[in-house]
């Protein structure tokens, strides 16, 4: 294989936020443009959702820290870890030792990273869920790893997320020393049941796998949701990294700041990666963690309830269409909508809603090839300006009906 | 090889700013304490040498502007680099396409990592210099690529960096295709003679490697000093990526800025790579470009000035000291120094010199394994303090030599 064939598989062109550097084709247009405010439903908007309160007054103060802040150790600030390890030990349940068993990241997506950096060597057979993050799967070929799906059925109980576990500790027998999934889940936003979850670890634990647990979402967990940090259970893996960050419901993706947690030998390599990829969390940035998990009073209650609100309407109106169903996300800000079949593709009708009808969504297959109707929407976003685009995405897809 | 011995080798316990995690053996202490402010010569200090003016309003201002900062493409926000595009173009002399032929990066370790990881296919043979910044050799390790090291004999004569022109012939007819360098070079503060960097890119065209040059420290050249940009050369190779930053001469570095540009295709790789790695230079940091290439009338020149004098002082108290020698930085802010042979070894002199002089300083080994009569400063300090603890260091250094 050649660098150019590897790269080749990485394409990056559906990805949220991309679409401004995309030259395309011609489109089959039909009917009048749809006018309204538009909306990119590829990410959240942090103007209609703002950063935690007292976010940039903390990295004005790291600035005025000065080198203390700008340069510290790769994984982060002692005083900075050290208040991490004790919120998200609160959080979660797990206990973690610091500075050991936790590093500062940039992003979540850099906590993934360095993670599976840490772990695949070329070969590995990997492990993910599909639907999952679509950079689940590229990670897995970067570093040169073998991936082996497993499905999950999300539209089957609505009290589970649906993983096929026969076919999690089937691949566990064939070879596979890594799984890597989200939960809440990305795109379909279903949350993991405890079931499930005691599952996923005793397995993991059964066949000497590695787990890494991608819970990004798990503080936006909606009304009569029970969620399960798979770290603070009783029988876990002997190797686990769960990851968590401020970019989602805290609104911080501008300030790339993310955590891992777990076993100390796979944070030192993560650490040693993190030296070489790019030092560090950006060390003012690092300062605005400062915030998280200590929101005003009330605050982070008032955005998942707000959030929670957007969803059952935007719930009212894919209802309301024929053909088009989505199951109610339990947790975070997507949703991932099935479509009836049209007469022009997927990735076509999804240029054609953002030409003529200002509304940007992610194609189904970013998460899984088989993924041909179905796209995610990220709702945090105007609550109104959401509903209406919502409207006008499937007034137009009327018109391409099969 | 398992992913432990892979790690193994990717040690960071010498690494700049990472003495702070470090256990270390009970040292052998001779006379009393040296008293002084503590230098910590491992990186450049912000606190004595400021941020450019106005770098910490334009990130306020980024903040302000929202969602259009917070979520830029995966290679930066189309303003920005369209910006960038302009002013490193005048500054090297380079042409520059936007947007295709540049990304920013978090930082330049950041851009470092991903042109590697855009360009190394694991057994590829890579080649780099010996002394050359450390993380060089890592990165190499880290893609399984096979380490190829060229000399630079930086001793012999002070009108050229002394790189072994013949050993990088015989590297390429043996099949190298990547050559990465630094220059000025890290950590002597040497820069390549145009007629190197001629040659270099000559070769570079004859044999079709792909050459990385990282020219971080390519604004902060001395007085009578002259710099040669590969980039804008007119015998180039095929495939170029430059690297350059404001982490630096700018002292930026706690923003995480840096810049690649080069080749169209090499650059969209890298695209892909960040969107994995960590989806973007951070979103409102990036706005702290803008004051790049745009400081206030005469700052520059007065920064690249206070260095020279901090230099020549610290040259003064090299040459005052029997059997120790520096070459003179001709850019940048780092000095190596050779020292004579102590009755300790290098690693442990140097851990003494932290504890019993207040003196922090990176062995020379970081910069390839034979350099064990050398450490590295970087002088962006405190003048006077630099000059004391550099004193401080030679007055203990006496107490043990052989």
């Amino acid at each position: 294989m050649t660098i150019e064939e590897k790269f080749a598989t990485l394409g990056v062109d559906n990805a949220p936020g991309q679409e401004e550097t995309r030259k395309d084709a011609p489109l089959d247009l039909r009917g009048p443009k749809l006018e309204g405010t538009p909306v990119d439903f590829s990410h959240g908007d942090v103007n209609a959702h703002k950063p935690t309160p007292g976010s940039l007054g903390l990295f004005v103060e790291g600035v005025m820290e000065g080198a203390v802040q700008a340069y510290t150790p790769y994984r982060g600030r002692m005083t900075i870890l050290a208040d991490m390890a004790k919120k998200i030990s609160a959080f979660t349940g797990a206990k973690i030792d610091c500075p050991s068993e936790l590093i500062l990241t940039p992003g979540t997506q850099g906590a993934l990273f360095l993670a599976m950096g840490a772990c695949i060597m070329p070969g590995d057979k990997v492990a993910i869920v599909e639907p999952d993050y679509f950079a689940n799967r590229k990670m897995v070929e970067f570093f040169h790893g073998q991936m082996v799906p497993v499905a999950m059925d999300w539209e089957k109980d609505p009290r589970k997320a649906g993983i096929d576990l026969a076919a999690l500790e089937k691949a566990f027998q064939d070879g596979v020393k890594l799984f890597l999934f989200s939960n809440p889940n990305n795109p379909v936003g279903c949350i993991y049941s405890y079931d499930e979850i005691c599952a996923i670890a005793a397995l993991a634990k059964k066949y000497g796998a590695t787990l890494i647990v991608d819970e990004l979402y798990s503080r936006q967990v909606y009304e009569g949701e029970t969620y399960t940090h798979l770290c603070a259970q009783k029988e876990i893996p002997e190797n686990l990294i769960s990851i968590i960050g401020p970019s989602k419901t805290e609104s911080l993706s501008g300030y790339r700041l993310g955590v891992a947690f777990g076993t100390a030998a796979i944070i030192e390599r993560m650490e040693k990666l993190q030296a070489i990829m790019a030092l560090r969390c950006s060390g003012y940035n690092q300062a605005v963690f400062g915030c998280w998990f200590s929101e005003p009073e009330g605050w982070m209650k008032a955005r998942v309830a707000e959030h929670q609100r957007i969803r059952d309407d935007l719930m009212a109106v894919v209802h309301g269409v024929e053909g088009v169903s989505a199951r109610p996300t339990q947790g975070g800000s997507y949703l991932f909508v099935t479509i009836p079949e049209l007469c022009v593709s997927l990735h076509e009708f999804i240029r054609i809603a953002r030409a003529h009808a200002g509304v940007t969504v992610t194609p189904g297959t970013e998460f899984g090839p088989q993924f041909t109707h179905q796209f995610r929407i990220n709702f945090s976003q105007d609550h109104d300006a959401a509903v209406a685009a919502l409207k006008r995405l499937f007034t137009l897809m009327d018109l391409y009906r099969k």
